[in-house]
């Protein structure tokens, strides 16, 4: 079995490496393909990845390419982890919103959009080579951001795409240590879409003990996310992301005095390339954790185990609707917990209350546009998208937002 | 037949009455009851009245009453037009949520959150005494603001209630204005909820005219709604009142300094108090078409008519959702293009698109929670409405402006 | 000798009677006569101040009466504690700023404004009676705020004024604790505009200490005047006033949750008057001291003794500049360290940077505009004011401003 | 006579050329040198600047070199008009402000502090060779923006310098077509400081005639400044540039939908290239005029000559303040009409008011604050001049501009 990482020259290879190696015999890997256009960084990160491996016992073989087609080849995983123009994108996705007043952030809002625009035809083109070469039945799992709407683009592209998170594991985790459990003891009820979910219930032994939780760590949870217990005195617990909407303004004036986040990772990882010279190193660095993405690889990994052998396993994947948000359109791609087995079904989770729902329908419908305008290009489409999103929603900020949206990201957007 | 008018002292009587008198013989008017807790104004508006419905050669009875049981009593039409709080509270309305940095206006965000609780209990207990003492299935037709989440109330309560807003006639006559053509030859798409709709659709012998009225008019209609053209690119023509959401901002900035619209309404009907004193005065006025709510008083006949007769003409109404809107709940109030016949059925609009969706979907949520706040009260339930509404969405503003909403409000908060 | 204190029904006034009972003999105070238009309060607090200066052992006449001329008749000091409008207008002066997103506060900015206009034609009434009927030389000691602007009218009239504020005696206080010093030993080298000083030195023995002080306490001093110690690395500590100016916008975010600083006096007032019913009470409760105004006591006694006794003392006092501070004019009033013997002089303190020069000549000349406006009247000085005031500044805030300024407070504008 | 151009490489210069052409024999120019370190663009400057003077029958010498040394001289006049960083420095001044909210552009505020760091270095190295190389008593004309700032810096070094701007001939020339007179007919009472002037009178045959203009002309003076009369209703006419204060947020709302100036001039810029390789060319294009910069060539030529003749004509120019604002230190650079013979002496001009003085002496010590920062630098002194400009004044503000102007800026500054 093999498995492709495209993107995979990323200083954040490493931590997938740990994954795999760990689990290599559970998942029967026998090949681990890194894809990246960076061949310096290939000849970094690839022996790393099997000296990693080796370390775990594993013997797979581990190759690196700057040939997709050799890389997909025969894969029957794929997972998508691009950074399309990279840091130096990211500090301009995190500076033009703001000087708009809106959250500069490379998921969420104007900065979303843009790596959404920058990164879906990458992506498409991708999806394209793994239809014709990858073996048959191949998944693509997209860690890429924004996830819901890479995996909406590849989903409406005909591909065989899940989408995956790391903030249900996070919370998992979290909660697991607030109750004195094992993390494999605790099961969500995880709802809305990428970066827009609540957790409405957590299940230990079958029970919903969110509401114990909620009363005995209410202020550990609100340091948590970032907001105050208001905001989840309804029972349902925001992730950290709906602190760009709940405290829009308040985020505003925090990035007007903070370094950027996507300075800070380039420092990181200058600092991770001097440590990955070490050709005797042969487990990811401390500093790694530093980089974000928290528990990506062990998501990433169960979630793989359960795609190849359909064990049933409860994971929080972006997938289509289908009717499981009643107000949402069957098309959209929503992020829920659901059973991986056969099939893919969405647990029954305690519903999101009206206030999420509108907010929800609202940020649906601006993927909805956003996507559009990824695939078919045009100015007029970003600003479509950027009205319709509920932190953007005023004419004169989409107008602004569109026109900066373009000058920086121009050298990306294949329509423009 | 009776027709009874809750709040029948307002200044604004006249102008019903004029549409009373024109349509007399037409609809059957027998009586006429103005119910009012101010006896003062009755004694001047109620002669007025009856001198404008005689110059129209009515000799339907005209009554006045500070007693509402007498008034509705038989009534098979109760019209709803209050101000709870009078100009004053519309001030504080307009006033408070600037505070915020929000939109302060009567009908939209905290300032309509403000009065539809004030409003709601009111038109709550009037709705009671009119089920026990009106005429069999006699018809409350609620023009009174926010006319959405009043009428939702009155149907949550169970009441035979439909709310009615002078937007629709208002496009109606401006299209048929730029088409050449009558007003009743128009049809309208007008599809969304109450202040927050928009002209998907003009239906004239059948044809949509739409697209060639917005090629040849596009600058018009941009002026007519205060908003640039790029806002209804995509062939639906938003209301004027989707200014307070596109360009939020802007809005704030002018009421910061523009005086508040309650204090100009308040010097109007000062003087229109003086005019009104003339004991000859046998017609409305030219200066109460300043006061707002132009057309009404025609769309307001022309709906009872319908409802009386079942005549099954088109209107703008207020009116359960069931599945019309497929993204919003059954229960919930949407405004639409209805035919009023023997059921009430909405005409088959052209949809709104995704960007109109997201809006509504938010709006509506906000709705469903306000009207929960209204009818069971607590400092609670007005923050959950507040932070769903997208003009708000944010913690610190939501607790700001519900702080504000109930110092400012308590005198008519029978929770508070 | 005989004190009155115009404003004497003031919940504040046991804080003075402490201070008078404790230096009775050593200012050889025969008399103190209670002035206000409200005589149940003087019913309350008039018996309360003889009590307490009884529990002192002083037998100093205490009387009150609603009328001004009897009160200031042979008064060698007359203070003015005056509140024109009550906790109303302050209220009022802390909302309408946030409406236009500026600071409301009731000495800062448009709120301090509306202060002024209202109290200065209210303090040249009672000066022009202390004229005709105090004791020849008495002095008009200002308490009343924005207490540089009431000071600058009463001296441009030819009174004998002086101006105190307790922000000089906090510091002091706070300072000699750090230090391990008693009070008396620390001499501040306090300059600047009322609400607008800073701490420029800090003397003991001789010596400037400040510089030490500032290495050991950054952080304490940081908290004390909430702003981030980058604020006075330049060795000049601001007062907490200037948190108004260099936090303006996070006060206004600050605002918009938090509950008005009038309503909660208010309730703290409410309080007061319940224990200040109990006719064996003979001391100034525990609760007081929340209510503002720490030391202002003790400042003023001091202050009143030298005046009295013209023995040099160095005091915070608002005086006219004649020179002191180059940048601005003669007539200026500013707020310094002065030795008050024969004559009043400033001492020779380190003086302010650029920094500070330049917000307090912009201060000063607003100051000197809102001075004219008050005793001039018209809406186009109180623009004019505005508009020169360094948080405003801005034509459309100062005319949204000034409309909003003159719609609140024309019930004590003599010219609205 | 030997006039050196710094910066001649400019797409400015033939703007220039003209003026020298026309005025070579009144000047007695022998020879003009462009000194600049893009040897390309004086390949096509130099020679058009040639042309341009042959056509106006002058057969001075024009040469053009990078070697600054051989440019400056022997010349008995040196016109510094350098962009340091060039238009993508321009357009980073612009956008970086913005995103704390404050206004983007590059003389004013956080932009024009980022120029005069980047600018007042290189002027000072310039200067050194001017000192060391040009005639005796050579005079360095500054044109660089911020004007005020680097005259400043050039004269705290010694040098003989003296700062010129272009708004006072602007006002000359529209307030002579106003009143129907010849520009030289009028003459200005121009005050304050380089960029925040106001026109206080005009003179005409001796009498002020602008109570009358204003008066007559009120409409199309706010037009022209783009500001409401009431901001000049005191009788004092402020530059264009008040309007980054008096409308700061409507600017900023204005710059958040609008291309940016420094990407406007870039095109424009890029098209006058395209002009200039025409080597028949012997005359500035029209297009030349929307690169701004209107009239400067006429107001440079006219100081000149009454630098090198002494003949006591009046220039608007940026001097030392010697006492003439009383309000501000003396070695401060204010902006004036002064008479340039054997002496420069201010002309006796009507005042300003307590309003702009208090502005003035703010932006005073800005500018200050600010060539401290130029010459000395640091980061510490960059947020001290910042948190003295009146448009930022606020600590964290402050630190998010210090942060991004030393991250756009660094490969220009000397000291980061």
């Amino acid at each position: 079995m093999k498995i492709a990482v495209v993107g995979g020259g990323s200083t954040y290879t490493p931590e997938l490496a740990e994954g795999f190696g760990a689990n290599a015999v559970a998942l029967g890997i026998d090949e681990v393909a890194l894809v990246d256009p960076a061949a310096k960084k290939l000849e970094v990160i690839g022996p790393l990845v099997r000296r990693i491996m080796r370390r775990h016992g594993s013997d797979a073989k581990v190759e690196w390419t700057t040939d997709l087609d050799r890389g997909v080849e025969g894969a029957a995983i794929v997972l998508l982890q691009l950074r399309v123009g990279g840091q130096r994108a990211r500090i301009e996705d995190e500076a033009f919103p703001l000087e708009c007043g809106c959250v500069g952030q490379e998921t969420t809002g104007a900065g979303g959009l843009a790596k959404a625009l920058r990164t879906i035809p990458v992506a498409l083109g991708i999806a394209d080579r793994v239809r014709e070469l990858a073996a048959p039945g191949a998944w693509i799992v997209d860690f890429t951001n924004p996830v819901g709407m890479v995996t909406r683009a590849l989903l409406d592209a005909g591909h065989r795409a899940i989408g995956l998170c790391n903030v249900a594991i996070g919370f998992q985790r979290r909660f697991a240590g607030l109750l004195g459990r094992a993390p494999e003891d605790v099961v969500l009820d995880h709802v809305g879409l990428n970066h827009l979910t609540w957790e409405t219930g957590v299940r230990v032994d079958g029970r919903d003990v969110l509401p114990g939780l909620l009363d005995e760590h209410r202020d550990e949870i609100a340091d948590e996310v970032d907001l105050p217990a208001a905001v989840f005195a309804d029972g349902r617990v925001p992730s950290y992301y709906l602190h760009y909407f709940y405290a829009h303004d308040t985020e505003v004036e925090r990035l007007r005095t903070a370094p950027s986040r996507g300075r800070e990772v380039a420092r990181i990882e200058a600092e991770l390339w001097k440590i990955y010279e070490d050709d005797t190193l042969d487990r990811k660095p401390d500093l790694l954790s530093q980089r974000g993405g928290a528990y990506y690889s062990e998501a990433a990994v169960a979630l793989m185990r359960s795609l190849l052998t359909r064990d049933g396993g409860v994971h929080a994947v972006n997938v289509r609707n289908r009717g499981f948000l009643p107000y949402l359109p069957d098309e959209a791609v929503i992020e829920v917990s659901a059973r991986v087995g056969a099939d893919i079904t969405p647990v029954d989770a305690a519903p999101l209350g009206p206030r999420q729902r509108g907010l929800v329908a609202a940020v649906a419908a601006y993927e909805e546009l956003g996507v559009q305008a990824a695939v078919r290009g045009g100015e007029r489409r970003v600003y479509e998208a950027l009205l319709a999103h509920p932190l953007v929603g005023q004419h004169d900020l989409a107008e602004g937002l569109t026109a900066r949206l373009i000058a920086t990201g121009r050298d990306h957007l294949p329509w423009a």
